[in-house]
C-alpha cells in the first residue's frame, strides 16, 4: 500500500477517534492527548500527523462534512435516475440531523465546530467557507427546480434555500427530545410539500 | 437593602459575567476561576454564590431565558393590544437570534449550555424543560390562532409550531456570516406570510 494512503487512513482513523470524544464528552475533552488515548496511538504518533490540535480538528471537520457528503450521495443512487429535486432535498436535510449514529456523530463534530468558530478566526473561516459551498448547492438545486417547473416561479430562490437551510434548527430539538425523529421528518415533508406545490 | 435582593443581584451580576467568558472566549473558558476574575471577585466569594459550576451555569441559563422573556415582552408593549398574533410570533422567534448584542448574549449562552446538556443528564433535563415550556408557548399562539381565525384551521398545529421553532437554525448561519440579518428576517417574514394567509 502506498505510504499516503497509509497516512490517509491514519488521518481518518484519528478523526474518528475525535468524533467520538466530542460526541461522548464534548468538544472540551477533545484535547490531543485524550484523542491519542481514544485512537489507541501515542501522543507523540498524534503529534506526526496533526502538528496541533486545530489542524486536527479541522481535518475532523472536514472528514465530518465528506462523509456527510458521501451518506448523501449513496443514498441518491437509491432514488433512481433523474432523482425529484424534492428527494434530493429531503435527503441533504435528513442527512444533516441527528437522525442515525453516523449522522448524530458529524451532527455533533458540527456543532462543536460552530462554537470554536466563535473564538478563531481561522476556524471561522473554514467553517463559513463550507456552509457556504452547502448553500450554493442548495440555492443550485432550487433554481433548476424553478427552471424545469417543479417550483412555481413566483418564489425566491435566496429566501426558499434560506428556509430549508433553517430546518437544520431541528438538531437541538432532536437532541433535546423535545421532538421526536417522525415529527421532525413531517414537518420538513409539509414545508417541501409546501414548497413544490406551484400554488402554494 | 434586603439581604435576599442584594444576593440575587450578585448571582445575576456573576451571571453576566459568564456570558461575558462564554461569548468571548467559549463554555471551555468557563470556569468558576475565570468566571470570578471576569466579575471582579474572588473564587471564594463566588464560591459562596455558586456551590458548582454546573449551578452557577444552570442559573445564568434560566437568567439567560428570562432575560429574552423580558425583551419580548417589552417588545409587546411596543405592539399595543391586542397584538395580531404573527407580530407576537415574530417578536418571539427574532429575540431568539443573535440579531442585536443582548440577544447574542444569550443566544451563545443557549447554544453552549445545549452542548454541556449532551453530555451532562441533569443539564439535559433543564434544557429539555426550558425548551418543552417555549415550545408550549408558541404552539398556544398557534392554536388561539387558527381558532381566532388568523391561519388556516386546515393547518396542523404541532406541525406549524415545529416548524417555527426550526427557524431559529438561522442562528448559525447568522453567527458564520453565511447570511445577513436582512435575509434571516425577509426569510422569517415570508414563512409568516405564508402561515397567517388562509390561502395558504
Amino acid at each position: 500500500m502506498p505510504k499516503h494512503v497509509d497516512h490517509r487512513e491514519r488521518r481518518e482513523t484519528i478523526a474518528r477517534a475525535l468524533w467520538r470524544v466530542v460526541e461522548q464528552h464534548g468538544l472540551t475533552h477533545a484535547t490531543m492527548r485524550n484523542v491519542a488515548r481514544e485512537a489507541n496511538i501515542s501522543l507523540g504518533q498524534l503529534q506526526h500527523y496533526f502538528s496541533s490540535r486545530t489542524a486536527m480538528l479541522s481535518f475532523a471537520m472536514d472528514f465530518a462534512s465528506e462523509q456527510n457528503a458521501l451518506r448523501v450521495e449513496r443514498g441518491l443512487h437509491s432514488l433512481g435516475h433523474p432523482a425529484h429535486p424534492r428527494d434530493v432535498l429531503r435527503l441533504m436535510l435528513t442527512e444533516m440531523l441527528p437522525l442515525h449514529p453516523d449522522a448524530r456523530a458529524t451532527s455533533r463534530m458540527s456543532a462543536a465546530y460552530v462554537l470554536e468558530a466563535l473564538h478563531d478566526d481561522g476556524v471561522h473561516a473554514r467553517a463559513r467557507d463550507g456552509l457556504l459551498h452547502g448553500r450554493a448547492m442548495v440555492e443550485e438545486l432550487v433554481r433548476q427546480a424553478i427552471a424545469d417547473g417543479h417550483i412555481d416561479p413566483d418564489r425566491d430562490p435566496v429566501v426558499e434555500t434560506d428556509l430549508l437551510l433553517a430546518l437544520t434548527g431541528f438538531t437541538t430539538l432532536l437532541e433535546l427530545d423535545v421532538i421526536e425523529p417522525q415529527d421532525a421528518l413531517a414537518a420538513i415533508d409539509h414545508h417541501l410539500d409546501r414548497l413544490f406545490t406551484p400554488s402554494g
